[in-house]
């Protein structure tokens, strides 16, 4: 009976070349972060679920993947008069990284250092409506400082985030910058209510795409009071022409303006001024738990961010009942490769040669000379040479091997 | 509300300096297995439900995670009579590679070499009964030769297995190696019926803890025949003496015994006598798969394997109709790692070095002189000077750190 052989619907399967140019992105991020002192540190795949309910993850939560109680427990779920989906539960895939790294952390506080810098790289799981070029499992990668108030670790992330991009020759990015206490204070002098601040985050981040007319009317669509939405338009106009500078007079406290300017000037310093930083007041960012500074990595000609980030005062320290300063920035890893690939880019070449040898040869003696060719640094693979041997070096070029050396003729050749 | 901070159970979460042992061996295995011509693939953890319910896993098929129905699918089982569990659930974590693998080669068999020659490293998942030492999610490193009829499969699989333990300094290891149809042609020609071979087996499994009085002890409490049993406690002892040699007695095929010691002299040549090859009868190995050649690694001291595998000639095909070759060796990661850990394997050196600095310095120039002394290929990580700066240092030095400088004296120093 024929199977169905396609990967369950919106995860997928990664051929050889595709995993190859995978890893080689993920090591040389991992790299860079290692080198600047982040610690790797690993999270299981799956959650008690209350924790992924319980969490501060907004829509996300809508899209666990739950995991079915077994046995007896699932037996009595069934059993149970009017039983929900969540009572058929007990485990679920995470849907991101920082909530299995604020419960690491509260687990395991007492063996780290008072600040924590933690990177994670892994797959996340989100039960998203199955579409093309988005994914039911996607790969991410975090760094996080934990136990730091002070802005260093923005300015840290940030820059450390910058140098991983470098490194991978990705350079039309540019870092958007902005900060929740900005908005907050921005618009609620503006007249509107504590309770339609998020609604109207949401509005104002659509700036960008629909001008101030287009922000203007969808306000209108709202019934927030009409003064509110005039003296918000003439602020957003304003901030807009002079920026940062202005803010002092839409009620931000002087403070935030110079922890944010702050920011800025430092990380400019630190990458010799090789990368853009730029203060951007309908930055918005979806996720309700962060409470100071936001910022998102702007690639060139894309209508989405590829990475992104910020600080999350209240979170960590959620499952232990105390505030816990944490800032995090985290890289889209399948849209960087998505875009890395799109752009035909290479990754060094691999050496691969393809050793190829007959039934009649003594096979263990193939090998031995393989392992001479692989002392000399190339990876070596051993095929049984076919009768047409034209054909098979062309597949064999199709699947990344660029040389060959037939055994016994001990001399390798380009393909 | 404090909330439970553990992992789920049987999970795991992994602290930096365990997580950098298990990538340092992770990443030799990977290169072994890279430099000798197995290329890496990656299927997903997740995979629809009926492609692991129809495979060959024996009870593993007991021990699936099962991921829920969501919204109305859901919702519709549980408003089903007689509803089952598998009413409730469309996909499932994998709970080995070797399924995936299959599914993965048939789906793209078209872009693949005619023997193809994969290395999978990975997590699965069993709903095994949490307890010490056994975890519900573990990593294997699997590589196999699909579409190679011959040994030379078997032979290559073996010698890069025991290189890439030999990678590791782990050498107190064998290799055992049996066959199938060996175990097949004794137990048969004993006189037991084939529908008896497989429970018959799992005794003689137990002939090195029970010896030969506890195997026949254990057949006689079974209803087989009384000459059987004798026939085959005869030929195990005589086997256990003379060894390969004696098979051809016992109705094995003389083209099994020679493919046997092709194996072992050959790998034995390409590793040039480095480990122990060792014929032995009463290795079985538990999957029903397998369809001829068997072998395990064991462990001086242990009383499990650390890892195995064998020809499962049946499988990979059965999702396209159609018999494909294929062999397949797992090291079991959590094993090996555990092992190396408790006979304190020290990973080279790291460098790290912490660089610590005061509130007043500028941050930037910090990080600009952090940059210099990576230059120098360290691993550099910031952190404010404590106040009590031989406690911080003594902390720091737990975490791995075993050099630091102050920011502004210029020097490193070891902790």
């Amino acid at each position: 009976m024929k199977k169905n052989v396609n990967p369950a619907k919106g995860m997928r399967d990664f051929l050889p070349k595709e995993k190859e140019t995978r890893n080689f992105v993920e090591n040389k991020i991992s790299e860079t972060y290692k080198n600047s002192g982040f610690e790797l540190i690993e999270t299981p795949s799956v959650e008690n679920l209350e924790n992924l309910m319980g969490s501060e993850g907004g829509d996300n939560i809508k899209l666990i993947y739950k995991i079915m109680k077994r046995g007896d427990k699932f037996n009595k779920a069934k059993g149970k008069e009017n039983a929900i989906e969540n009572d058929f539960a007990d485990m679920g895939l995470r849907y991101d990284l920082t909530v299995p790294l604020s419960r690491f952390y509260c687990n395991n506080k007492a063996n780290l250092p008072a600040v924590f810098k933690a990177m994670q790289i892994g797959y996340v799981f989100r039960a998203e409506r199955a579409q093309k070029g988005r994914y039911r499992s996607f790969k991410q990668c975090d760094i996080d400082i934990i136990g730091e108030s002070s802005n260093a670790a923005e300015i840290e992330l940030i820059t450390t985030t910058s140098k991983a991009l470098k490194a991978l020759d990705v350079d039309k990015f540019k870092i958007r910058i902005n900060d929740r206490r900005i908005l907050r204070a921005v618009i609620l002098n503006a007249g509107f209510e504590e309770s339609q601040f998020e609604n109207v985050c949401v509005i104002v981040d659509k700036l960008d795409k629909v001008g101030f007319e287009g922000v203007e009317n969808e306000l209108n669509k709202s019934e927030y009071s009409e003064d509110a939405i005039k003296s918000l338009i003439q602020a957003l106009g304003k901030i807009n022409e002079d920026g940062i500078e202005c803010l002092a007079a839409y009620g931000v406290d002087e403070e935030v303006v110079i922890w944010i300017k702050d920011i800025m000037t430092k990380v400019d310093k630190a990458l010799k001024n090789t990368v853009c930083v730029e203060f951007d007041f309908t930055l918005v960012r979806g996720m309700g738990y962060y409470t100071g500074t936001i910022f998102e990595i702007q690639y060139e000609g894309l209508g989405y961010a590829i990475g992104g980030g910020g600080r999350y005062d209240k979170m960590v320290g959620n499952f232990i009942g105390q505030d816990i300063p944490a800032v995090g920035f985290s890289i889209g890893f399948e849209r960087l490769v998505n875009q890395m690939i799109e752009e035909n880019y290479e990754i060094p070449g691999l050496g691969k040669i393809a050793l190829l040898y007959d039934r009649e040869n003594d096979f263990a003696d193939v090998m031995m000379y393989a392992d001479e060719i692989r002392e000399q640094g190339y990876r070596v693979a051993l095929f049984e040479k076919a009768k047409k041997m034209g054909k098979q070096l062309s597949k064999l070029q199709d699947f990344g091997f660029n040389r060959f050396v037939v055994f016994g003729e001990g001399h390798i050749k380009e393909i």
